[in-house]
């Protein structure tokens, strides 16, 4: 089968790789019908996260169920499914109180090399979900959103208490940052404050739901979220970024009581200790328990009520994956997704 | 009027001061039935903290109101009162939603010198509460616990989230710890793991409703909590020290999705961004909005189903403020009350 493998910091090749197969009972083998690259894996493209080359890329799929192993119950072969990144066993304590990446059985780098044309997903009850009906292309593409940004998006709307009569600040307008636009709309934030630089990046964010786009950051952002928030900051911060910068510009933009959710993988983040006890927020955050929400998430999307799939602004064949990073990692393109 | 005073680390002294008088309309001047030492008087006691010497000692208090500023309309003159430590208009958009640490107008040092006759107590309306009667000895001690360490405790514990079905760790065994204690089973919480070495302090804790204590301290401690929780960790933590071991384990005592509530001031800690992610942890703390929860404090304290006064384990005259002092440092008393 064919798929991507990264041989180190910008090197992106698409290969022949040995079709995946039941290893455990538990698990699923599903045709992988739509992947996409995820603003994660230009943390090694850039040469900014170790790796031991070479790495199959991916962790972002949507597909066809091929074959299931003994165990497997609530998937069957042909369902149509969506799935988290992480594998859980959606049964253990941690998972019932929804924090699946958190899974006692868990396993973090489980779907690793998603773009690809066939993906072994552990533990399949506990990780995937078959849709109702087969998707749309413009479902499918919603779906594929689901299984990682709009989940996380979603995520870090929550952990930031987003809801109505809220006002929600959102640090970073990649793709995640842009559907924790999304998710807060749908909780029902009343105000929502997107920082952002870029046109075609602000365009989406006033679609999916922003009222308001600052272009300043850091210290400066933060004293215009003040502005616009009669001095006291938003109730509400989604943090989608993941350096020091970002986190801080949450933090500050968060009036004390509020909430910041914070996704962006903290690459070489500290908090100071007392700055945080003296901003009085709630802080809450991590690799987001995209399974919690995925029952949710597909309900608005195979009803067409919500449409994540708007963020994949450049389509490709799996073929062309490599200009598909270069076109993110120059910010020419918002989310890639790569066709089958 | 006498007064303590603290000339420099380790030196504590009563002293004649000027009796303070109202310089606001918004103020009041009450005489001051009972103070006591915190936790945190021992910062510059130990030099842990630079201070501008000599500086006036203490920012708890109950008393009697002894005058009011022609703005003061909830308080009259000879009401029993009980107040935070930060002085709050207790009507600003952040005070209402209970964060009257952070008050627009709020005045973080205005109970400062607390351990004299006479305090004069800024924007008295927002932050002084009467009593409905005379409270009795024993209900004057859970008052004067109320107006700081029974509230940081309180805060913590509704912080941390413990309630019904929680197993509540909590780290730190002085006043604020122990009486994190009480409130974590006056919200009904399961089970409550207290880290302690001290039989004194262990008993208290058990009185308050500790139903563990864990010895070890550390990473061991947390490893001795997740023993305790089938390997999970505590669903509640309560932080009252303020130091980077004290939180690193709170952290790491509690489970994914789990809730640390941190009321010690964080000297010198300095969080650590990867690993705050992957704990999937909420964090919520800071300066306690002790207002917040005073009514329900006092109405607590006043039908006498909680005695919070049980952490003042010894209790002296003004005049002997030093030995006081010494008695807390060398964790000889847990907290010390002085009468005038």
């Amino acid at each position: 089968m064919r798929g991507v493998i990264m041989y180190g910091p910008g090197d992106v090749r698409v290969e022949d790789r040995e079709k995946p197969t039941i290893v455990e009972p538990t698990d699923a083998i599903i045709r992988v019908t739509s992947a996409c690259i995820c603003g994660s894996d230009l943390w090694p493209y850039r040469g900014a996260e170790n790796a031991e080359w070479p790495v199959p890329m991916g962790h972002e799929y949507v597909g066809v169920v091929e074959e299931i192993g003994a165990e497997v119950r609530n998937v069957a072969l042909g369902d149509f499914v969506v799935g988290s990144f992480f594998a859980s066993d959606n049964t253990c304590e941690i998972c019932r109180a929804g924090y699946q990446t958190h899974c006692i059985h868990r396993q973090p780098g489980a779907a690793t090399g998603s773009q690809s044309e066939y993906l072994r997903v552990p533990l399949a009850d506990g990780t995937l979900i078959a849709t109702p009906t087969r998707p749309t292309p413009e479902q499918e593409r919603g779906l594929l959103a689901a299984s990682d940004v709009l989940g996380t998006g979603w995520f870090a709307a929550v952990a930031a208490e987003a809801g109505p009569g809220k006002t929600v600040a959102v640090v970073g307008d990649g793709a995640v940052g842009l559907l924790g636009i999304l998710a807060a709309k749908q909780l029902g934030a009343e105000r929502i404050i997107a920082f952002s630089r870029h046109a075609d990046r602000q365009a989406l964010a006033r679609t999916f739901g922003a009222t308001d786009i600052v272009r300043e950051r850091g210290d400066e952002g933060v004293a215009k979220v003040k502005e616009l928030t009669g001095g006291l900051g938003a109730h509400s911060t989604i943090e989608a970024v993941g350096t020091q910068e970002s986190m801080m510009q949450a933090i500050r933009a968060t009036r004390a009581g509020g909430h910041v959710g914070y996704v962006g993988v903290a690459h070489g983040v500290s908090l100071d200790g007392l700055e945080l006890f003296f901003s009085g927020v709630h802080l809450h955050g991590g690799p987001a328990p995209v399974r919690r929400f995925l029952p949710e998430l597909i309900d608005l999307i195979m009803t067409d009520r919500i449409t994540p799939g708007d963020v994949f602004d450049l389509t490709l064949p799996v073929e062309q994956a490599a200009e598909g990073y270069r076109a993110m990692d120059e910010r020419r393109a918002i989310k890639v997704l790569l066709t089958f």
